[in-house]
Parts: C-alpha cells; sequence; structure tokens
C-alpha cells in the first residue's frame, strides 16, 4: 500500500490542504478560508471536513502517515499556535491536540518558514544537503536553519528569527516594537518602503511614481527594474546590501553549504540574487568566501508551503 | 576497569595535557610549549612523549577511550588546524592523523570555544541542556553553539564564528581583513581598545591614564570599575551594550536556554555581565524576553579547555 501524508498550509486568508506521496506528487488538493471562522472549534470542524475530502478522494489504498502543518507562529514542541497576529485565533491555540481528536495519526506542527526548508530539502533544491538555510521574503522575513540534516527548533520553539535580528537599532519602525529589524529592509514590504523613501528624494525619477502608492509591490518594483528604472534597480541594490551583510553573519553562525530565497521578493530572481550575493561575499570571513550558495529556492511555483508541510511527516519517519 | 580520556588545550604558547575521567577528576596533568617547535612533526613527537608520561603516571587499570584536542582553527571534520594565525605551523596540519601513528584510539579536534562549548555540558553550568551559547571573551570571541545537545560545526567545520559577525560596517579594524567586527569591540582587547579610546577624549580622568598602554589589561580595567572608577564603568557600559546587541541576534537565530561567558573579560563578573544582560533583554524581540539565562561560566577557574577537549571523547561516546 502507498504511503501518502496530509500537508496544511494554514495562511491568514486561506488553508490549503494537500495530500501527497513520498515523492512529491500531489493525490487530492483542497483549501478552505482561514479568515471566515472567528472560533478555532469551527475552523477546526471545516478543516476537518475538508481533510475527509481529500482522503476519501482517493481510489487506491493507502496509508496515511500523518499530518503536517505549517502555520504562523506555529509552535513544533508544544503542538500550539501563539499569538499569531494575522489569525482570529488569540492567545495559544492547541492545533494538534484539537485536530487529532479528529485524525489518530501523528500530527507535527511547525511555522511556515520551517516548513518552507523542510520542503527544500525533501522535494526542493536542498536535497541531500545537511546544512542550509531558507531565507522566505514575503510582507516580512522568514527563516528556517537546518543543521546537520534536522530543523532548529531552539530551546522554546521560536529558533529561526532571522528577519527580527538588528540591522541598525536607530533604523526602520518594525511590526515586532523594535528598531531596524532586517525585515524591515529585506522583505516584500520593505523593498516597498524603500522605493517610497527613495519616491520622497528631490528630483526623484521613477515609471513607479505615476503609480498610487497602494499599488506599489515588489512585482511592480521587478518589472521597472526590468525595464531600466533606475530607481527601481535602486531599491534592489539597497535591499542587497543590507540582506547580503546579514546573511554573511548567518553563514558566520552555521557555516551553511547554502542559502535559499523564497517568497515574493524572490520572484525577481536574479534582480535581488545577484546583488545580494555580490555584497555577502564582500561581507563574509575569508574561511567562508566563494564556498556558500546563494539560489532561488527550487520549489518557486510550486505549493512548497503544502509540501514542506507533508515533508515534516517523512522526515520524522526517516 | 576505570574509563579515562585525554583533553588537550593547544594554546599559541603552550599546549596542556590532561587525562580525565567522566566526572570531570584529574588523573594526571602535563604540559609542553607549542611555541618551540618550528616543525609540527617535532611538537608530535613531544606531545607523544608527554601523553605517554601522563598515562604511564597512573597505577590503576584503565582503558583509555580517546585523545580530544582544542586547537585554535581546529577543524572537526578532516582533523586539521587549518591557518591559525598564532601556531608556527602554516597551513593545514593533520593533527589527527599525526597523532592516531602514535596512539590507536579515537581523536578528535575542534577549536578551542568549541570545546569549551562541550565542557560546559559535560561538566560544567549546561548541564542537562540541549541548547546553549558559550561566548569565549579573551584576545578574540570565540563561540560554541550547541543545538539540540550537539556541537553545531555546519557545512566545512567552521561554524560558530560569532565574533566574526558585523556590528558596524564602517568601524574598527578587524584581525580577519574586514571591519567592524563583534570581537573588536567584545573581548579583553576590545574593551583595552575602548579605553584607549575614552581615555583620549579631551577631559578624561581616569586611574588607568597613570598605566603605560601596554600593561593596560581587562584585569586592570575590572579593578579600576570595582574601584569606581567613571571611565572603567563607561568601558564596561560600551562594551555591554554592543554584546547585548548582538547577543539577542544570537537569542533570535537560536532560542537558546543559556548562554555563558567565559574567558579573561568574564572575570569581570557582574561588570560585565549585569550591564549586558541589560541590553540584551533591551534588544530581545517579545517572545524571547526574560526566558533566556545569562551567566558566567561554571568552569571558570578549572582548567575548562582540557575537560572540555576530554568532553569531546564523552560526547562522543554517549
Amino acid at each position: 500500500m502507498k504511503d501518502l501524508s496530509i500537508g496544511i498550509d494554514i495562511g491568514g486568508t486561506n488553508t490549503v490542504i494537500g495530500l501527497v506521496d513520498r515523492d512529491g506528487n500531489f493525490r487530492a488538493e483542497n483549501s478552505i478560508s482561514t479568515s471566515k471562522y472567528t472560533e478555532v472549534e469551527d475552523y477546526i470542524e471545516a478543516l476537518t471536513a475538508a481533510i475527509n475530502e481529500s482522503l476519501n478522494s482517493v481510489t487506491e489504498n493507502f496509508v496515511l502517515k500523518g499530518i503536517g502543518i505549517g502555520a504562523p507562529n506555529g509552535n513544533y514542541y508544544n503542538g500550539c499556535i501563539e499569538f499569531a497576529p494575522n489569525l482570529n485565533w488569540k492567545g495559544k491555540v492547541p492545533l494538534v491536540e484539537l485536530l487529532n481528536k479528529n485524525f489518530r495519526v501523528p500530527i507535527s506542527l511547525t511555522n511556515d518558514a520551517n516548513a518552507a526548508a523542510m520542503g527544500e530539502m525533501i522535494y526542493g533544491a536542498a536535497k541531500g544537503m545537511k546544512n542550509f538555510i531558507v531565507i522566505t521574503l514575503g510582507t516580512g522575513l522568514g527563516s528556517g536553519l537546518i543543521v546537520d540534516g534536522k530543523l532548529v527548533y531552539g530551546h522554546d520553539g521560536f529558533a529561526g528569527e532571522v528577519g527580527h535580528t538588528i540591522y541598525d537599532p536607530n533604523g526602520r519602525l518594525c511590526g515586532c516594537g523594535r528598531k531596524g529589524c532586517l525585515e524591515t529592509y529585506a522583505s516584500a514590504t520593505g523593498i516597498k518602503k524603500t522605493v517610497l523613501e527613495l519616491l520622497e528624494k528631490p528630483g526623484a525619477k521613477s515609471s513607479l511614481s505615476s503609480i498610487p502608492e497602494s499599488e506599489i509591490s515588489s512585482k511592480k518594483i521587478y518589472e521597472a527594474a526590468v525595464a531600466g528604472d533606475k530607481l527601481a534597480l535602486e531599491a534592489f541594490d539597497f535591499t542587497a546590501r543590507i540582506l547580503g551583510l546579514k546573511l554573511a553573519d548567518s553563514v558566520a553562525y552555521l557555516s551553511p553549504e547554502a542559502i535559499f530565497l523564497f517568497g515574493g521578493l524572490a520572484l525577481s530572481g536574479d534582480y535581488i540574487l545577484k546583488p545580494t550575493k555580490k555584497y555577502m561575499e564582500e561581507n563574509l570571513l575569508k574561511i567562508f568566501k566563494n564556498k556558500v550558495k546563494l539560489e532561488i529556492s527550487g520549489l518557486m511555483g510550486k505549493n512548497a508551503a503544502v509540501l514542506g508541510a507533508a515533508g515534516l511527516i517523512w522526515s520524522e519517519i526517516e
């Protein structure tokens, strides 16, 4: 009988569910709203129905090996979503416990960036690697650290907050309440902020100045850069200088074989990758120079979050 | 029969050898010069004689479980000392291979900060901890990272270079050739540099101004601080502000249960510990606040480097 596992990606708006095999083939996909359920019990009921629908849609025999979940502020150790700012449910939500009442299989929870790193290791460009880092450049900057083939959770399950290492103690205000966190610069939100700052400079010229502020996005900035817009290119350079500097610190900590960039801003490909690589190399300690790969994730375009969540289960079996 | 292991601490000047049991009791101690041997083969011959002398001095029966070595730039993976600036032997020195010709037991090599972390885990204040960091504040700043009960070596064996994470890209020149590395501020050398800078300010008053520059040390600065010298206290505060900020980054990476300070500057006790703790807490992400212990090493005054090197062997057996 075939072994399958369920991967669940809980986002602020939607929850995506996939039933996948060890090779990453989707046997069933489903999704429900996250945001419409104000009570977690109602959400669990809807999620249970959606999972069962996926399980029942497969005609061949199979063994469900487990359910892996990636969610903002998901804590691997206690199976709780803890104080997630973008979800309706406040405080500590014992998601694994609640779901286990309906599914008597191993259930693992972690945060979305950790799930992305797991997906990269099992299905992506990090296959066979034992030490690497995945950086997700979305609304914020998330990170999943793999040391010796395993996700780093740390003492309390919250390791890997590279987005909240400090670039400039007097810098941009961060959503976390502090100043100058890396993610205020190096993220889809960060590069937009950079563009807005550059547009305010006297004499600034850019095709982006004709777009309403609310519509400026990392995708629009990328398109402007491709068209040769100097201000957009300057924004990429500024972002890359800070990201490259801090990734040199990441290398000093963990000596990874590779760092993978993932998420919205990583869709800009070489426009973010090449300058980041340049600045990272400039700032690397000599023993690390020209040794560490910096690449775009091998899972871009695929449903990496679901694959990674499912990967939590394979990783625990193997 | 009792199990014993040899711990060897290779310093730039001297090499210290200890024959210890699992509980950290020394059964024999010995030392040789490091610096007088310009050829590594001659050094290995002297080291072999010293080890044999220690082994032969024990009258009861025992089993030698292995030899652990802590050395600057010691690489765990390949057993080589690689390009150590303070040793006579240039390039890659295959220390483990050379010593194994004379001792047919498991031999492990790592760098001195990693050995200190191993010592802390097996014999010191980190007993029973699975996730912690040891920071050695000596001539430079070394660090040993323990994740999930194991030393982090990374892809090429050089993980844990926290001393070379960058505090200020335009800051003090570092021995590594770059600028603003943490160790140029937070180390015995760094605080001396800070004192010299403070003494140059117009109107500076300090008991330290009467000491010749070459004699100012972290010990002298500590003594001045104890006597209430304001400039010395300011130097501790300045050092702690930078160290605390960067340790908050360390917590964001690894979510350790504790961070231990070790080495010359750590002998200043609360004078370095208290302000560092204050600044670290100020800079911690909310989820980490008031959770992470910051303490002086439990091995200060003991021969931690030798114990830690011996600990490499116990850790691999267990």
